[in-house]
């Protein structure tokens, strides 16, 4: 089994394992890196997560997720930045026990309008003022905060941050190794500009994860579960990798897939569709695939 | 029985609605406007259904809908562009037998990315193409199309162009008074540019429409039908509204509803919460609201 050096399997499109079910069978399949969430880890506990982690010799490439963070001033922003602290504990500890070439990232989604409002704008504002406390804590900690635009249609229930110009306008009043943006294709690639933000994220060096997915309609009656493997859909994958490429961006690439099929599936078989998928569609527009292993024959 | 004088009923709102009975529902509900659709009004034919119009009373607002051009050259691109041609003379024979006050504006769906294809960029540069060829016989019928930027999450399978801004700058290379855009608050409320790029639309004339519609989450398992009478959901009509109105916007407000529980409601009764929800979340942020029509009690 083996998987491109690049790709790193986010632990979501294997929903149902365990932490060390997911180590086990991403290792197995020839993966190099994966993408941790919270929940599994928690179930073990951060230090038997990590040590896990640097048994399994793969390199960590983000934890999911911090945000929520659009609620007014009163006890439960307090909980959330509180939270935010904790997940970002843990990301420094995930990826110093990941293997070398792991990068300290955790995801931000933002959260949606608070329930009974129509105030989008307030709730935007108040995600910087959570980037504002957040990034200090973030910087000391060396963990980068990668604010994640969601697609439009998650804006009123789970991420008022909704395009890459936004994040990156959200990001601006930070370093970048401390505050870099998510560039997910199934968020990002109905964008009119995406092309253009990719660069201009590239330019001011915050690309801190690229992702890629499908986006195919009709859409699931669950519109959380829309997510496809790269290739199954309507994305233009040789654009959108291509450009992120340009702008210098060499890190691991994760596939996240929410998808009810998907997560009924075994977990080993989808490890190794996710790979084939990422070779087939992304591998090929990457900057600098690595040369195919055509074995020689001498004298032809 | 009353509505808002710049309320106008979308037939969409009442889909089952034969054109007669949608012009007798809104003009018993008090409306003084009223857009169409092309089935019902080809179930008639076009010289009944202007007649019909005429004797409504009622103005005419819009005809939905032209578009659906984003398919490569060849006879299914002709057929679309020859039906445009159809469309934009019902709206101009529309417009004339309407009350005075009637706007002759063909609503333009652009349509999705082909089917099997991705090219994404490709069909958004096809949606130029074609308003070059639909747009001087627009100009020589009197008719103003509005391009209607659609949520992105139809953007594969019914609009490639998602953003106001887009919009816009599709109808960059026309007259204002040949090619506008459509404001819908449905499809523009979540865009961080949308009140900057309604700015824009009003210094550059090309308001064609501003239709009130809200969002409420979670989605509908056909996302098509998610949309939501004014004040039922998340949407914030009064920074949109306000933004419109700010631009010197002065024609009728369409509310159009898809949404399978309103179409399964006595078309009346529709019409009565259209025009109620529309009095409680739009009208209080139209410039010039009219006084409301409080008894004075002389000697009190």
């Amino acid at each position: 089994m083996s998987a491109h050096p690049r790709l790193s399997l986010n632990q979501a499109t294997i929903k149902h394992a365990s932490l060390q079910e997911a180590l086990d069978v991403t290792a197995a399949a020839g993966y190099q890196a994966i993408g941790l969430w919270r929940e599994p880890v928690a179930e073990v506990g951060l230090a038997e997560a990590s040590a896990r982690l640097a048994d399994s010799g793969l390199r960590f490439t983000s934890l999911c997720r911090g945000g929520f963070f659009t609620m007014p001033e009163g006890p439960d922003r307090r909980a959330s930045i509180d939270d935010n602290r904790r997940a970002i504990e843990e990301t420094a500890t995930l990826a110093a026990a990941g293997a070398p070439g792991s990068t300290a990232v955790l995801v931000l989604v933002a959260g949606g309008i608070p329930e009974g409002s129509t105030d989008l704008i307030g709730a935007r504002s108040r995600v910087a003022d959570a980037l504002a406390e957040l990034a200090p804590i973030a910087e000391a900690a060396g963990v980068q905060l990668s604010i994640e635009p969601l697609h439009p249609m998650y804006v009123s229930d789970r991420a008022v941050v909704s395009t890459l110009k936004q994040a990156l306008d959200l990001a601006a009043p930070f370093a970048p190794e401390v505050v870099g943006v998510e560039v997910d294709t199934f968020h990002v690639w109905w964008d009119p500009e995406a092309l253009d933000q990719i660069a201009r994220a590239g330019r001011e060096g915050r690309i801190a994860s690229y992702q890629a997915c499908d986006w195919k309609a009709p859409l699931p009656a669950d519109v959380l579960l829309a997510r496809h493997y790269p290739g199954d859909g309507a994305v233009d994958f040789a654009s959108l990798t291509r450009a992120v490429e340009a702008t210098g961006y060499d890190r691991d690439i994760e596939v996240e897939l929410f998808n009810a099929d998907i997560w009924a599936a075994p977990f080993a078989e989808v490890a190794e569709r996710t790979a084939e998928s990422f070779e087939a569609a992304v591998a090929p527009h990457l900057a600098a695939a690595p040369a195919p292993a055509v074995p020689v024959s001498p004298g032809v």
